[in-house]
């Protein structure tokens, strides 16, 4: 069974703007730092090879975040394809949802940098850790 | 007839990220200082008396942004209702669509935060400019 | 006698440059997390009611700070004046001194952005917590 | 004769802070901008060839910059050694000095990391660029 990753990330006085609250840009740093922590524990990629990049993003903001919440994102890997993973978000803040996001990744050789398959040994444990079907 | 709105936003070596190129959060921030500009600009919007929050952002991204590309982003409103707006954009370097983008703004009282109908005078100026035919 | 004040500060995938390293400027919103958070905590200085504006920066680097290291700092008051502040601080990575710095504030009024002196109940919260002696 | 080294540098949105104000941080990347242009224009160094480190920066905050201002950054090499250089900055936002600031960069070996003499092509045209004289 999968369990839920989290991420705590501590609001900094840089991340706001002039209305004192976390500026909607920031939101993405947020799911990033979320990202790379999974990808590091989960996937067990060193991020000096980080080799995914970002095709798509989309967020949608339920409540704002301030400097007094202790914000956590939840993530989870919702399809694996062969050179693509979409994960989801859900940022947390003061125990509430402050938004929830969604991001395509693409695998991407380092030297060509087309598109290339996921190592079979990172599918397979992202595959564990989400409990997700192998496709067929 | 509507003309295109483009702000030239040059890339700081701040903007990169360990890939060398502009991070995809970064895009956020580009969008955001070609909004900004837009409401001062066309909806002739103060920016301290800035009343729109984001309630909805989405990014694809066609091609990564280097230090040498000049970007520019064109927006342009493709729907205003009674207290919402619709943006589109498109971010260009190098000479070619480097991302699109649509964001929803939701226009809220600056006392209560409540979404409250955006003035009549800013939207028929948003209109104008865009082309738009009044709803009703 | 005056204890330590430190705030961990986890390194975001968004503060790292081109050099893989979290980039110079980064270091002084990693100052400013730390002082912010002093500010609260000792001088129970509400965040929206930040008085403070800096009027000197100074970072001496000493080494790069990296993704895998989970970096502290360290903030102390030397220096405690009518309306104005002076911080030492000490980021540390992986057990070693990555950064010394020291800033100046000055406290302003908030209506006028004048100089004026640091409240009363504010300074002496400072002083017993840093272990300063009253200036006469 | 040595002509001034200028780069305009637009506020964004996102350097702003809950101040309203360009956030002190930000201007450590305004020299920054500045300082990359410079590095690839007069010492025609590629950006990802960069191998300057920065040892050193100090900041003194003379105005606040908002976001009707268009800061400029004015720059200057005061000191080049064997293998360090010393640059000025000043900040000028609507005609007034914002911030004056100086940095110390050390050459590194791309390789080693270790302290490097700057190519003597690189340190020429620094040098006619300032009229500084050769140091015997």
């Amino acid at each position: 069974m999968s369990e839920e990753f989290t991420v705590e990330v501590p609001v900094r006085y840089r991340d706001l703007d002039p209305m004192n609250h976390v500026n909607h840009a920031v939101y993405a740093s947020y799911l990033e730092a979320a990202r790379t922590d999974y990808l590091e524990e989960v996937a067990t990629l060193e991020s000096e090879d980080l080799s995914f990049v970002i095709a798509n993003l989309e967020i949608s903001y339920e409540r704002p975040i301030t400097t007094d919440d202790d914000p956590t994102v939840a993530l989870s890997v919702t399809h694996l394809g062969d050179s693509s993973c979409t994960m989801r978000y859900e940022i947390r803040a003061d125990g509430n949802t402050a938004a929830t996001a969604e991001t395509t990744l693409v695998h991407v050789d380092p030297e060509t940098k087309r598109p290339s398959p996921i190592p079979d040994v990172m599918a397979r444990r992202i595959r564990e850790h989400e409990g997700l079907e192998a496709t067929a």
